[in-house]
């Protein structure tokens, strides 16, 4: 197997314009989160976002190319904190992104409660009493199953982080968004916009990003959908260059 | 304006194998009504089926073609149950299509609770304090605002009407999805199966088929959506096989 660092390695995010270090074998970046980087409005220059269950930190690496507002970052693993760390400084983005190695179940000063514009948020998709099996790997198990916190934490911590009409955006499995709107509605969290990404034209749905507003009214938008694949194994045109354009 | 027979005419619905009298100064069937009779999973030979806020029956007499159930079809306008049971007699369907004349929040005993195995609705879209300008005509009104039942109603009947695992399928605006799927779970109807469909390919959705099941388990489906034009004022290709293919 080797040591860490001969597991870790330096890539490219989609549109080449952002460094990310990985460990294929803990953790790579998602197509989920580039994704949700893309979808989330973001605040003008004097804004504040928070990105929970960050990662190697990719969502706030390409938001960095999307607005200027400060970023805070909350990792719970401290592997995936440090890579994180260290993609932010190869990138010279350490005045706009602050990483911050916590559990966001206590989170504690280093964020500022009810302050920001914008929450994203990338959470574990899987409830551990599912019938997914648990990865044995158990780095790949928290960023995949609902071990250090589940979806009604996150929407809980999140309506608790965002000011007043601020909005909060994830990405999540479809099988679950009647569950996710009732509990953004739990916590004040009105759902605004929603999209869809089938991986074929043909097939259902297995992504969905969704925004809220927190004490917005109600009315919902849904976007048109992606199609990431054709017919063979390459993107569509329209999904690439959705995808790739940064 | 002539008197009401000559307002009537009677019309072919997609497909072409059911006629279907229609009212053109008050109410046509809709593409909604359509889309939802075939979206709806079809009980067998000796199942029942409910329509509520049928309108002229469009939906009671495409689900003939598909299943050799006993269908119930409810309405609380006079004129709109007088052109159902019309359509019903002139496509000879007196045996398996039975038109109830009632408000749906008085149901008697014309229904049997809990024995249906699937209820359908095309319910009123808007609620009547929305900033949607009322039709000034009553009977548009009544089919396209929450006067006479609120989708409150038809979801709180809908649950009583099936019976214990039997499903209910609705069209609505994906405006109110959060309102459906916290409704849903209000009467025990779990969201099961959702479709959108786009005017086009680019737009936001401006209609959502919605399945749920009476003391189901969770896990939501989303459908392949529709996208009705394609550049022009013509269907696609692709809708139009699955619109006119009966």
């Amino acid at each position: 197997m080797g040591n860490h660092h001969s597991q870790e390695r330096l890539d490219y995010l989609p549109g080449k314009k952002r460094f990310i270090y990985q460990r294929r074998d803990i953790f790579s970046f998602s197509m989920d989160a580039v994704l949700l980087a893309k979808f989330t409005k973001v605040p003008k220059e004097h804004g504040r976002m928070v990105d929970l269950c960050t990662g190697n930190g990719a969502i706030p690496l390409l938001l960095s190319l999307r607005t200027k507002a400060k970023i805070d970052a909350v990792e719970i693993q401290e592997t995936l904190y440090e890579l994180a760390r260290k993609s932010v400084v190869y990138n010279r983005l350490e005045e706009q992104i602050h990483v911050i190695h916590q559990n966001i179940l206590e989170l504690n000063g280093e964020v500022q409660w009810g302050s920001y514009d914008v929450v994203t948020c990338n959470p574990p998709y899987f409830a551990v009493t599912s019938l997914h099996s648990k990865n044995n790997n158990e780095k790949v198990s928290y960023a995949r199953h609902e071990i250090a916190c589940t979806l009604e934490d996150v929407l809980r911590i999140s309506s608790r982080l965002v000011k007043q009409t601020g909005r909060i955006a994830l990405v999540h499995r479809p099988e679950r968004l009647a569950e996710i709107f009732s509990l953004m509605k739990k916590y004040r969290l009105e759902p605004k916009r929603i999209q869809f990404v089938h991986p074929k034209r043909q097939r259902e749905a297995n992504m969905v990003l969704v925004e809220g507003v927190r004490g917005g009214k109600s009315g919902l938008k849904t976007l048109p959908p992606f199609f990431v694949y054709g017919e063979g194994h390459d993107y569509t045109e329209e999904f690439k260059a959705h995808y790739e354009g940064w």
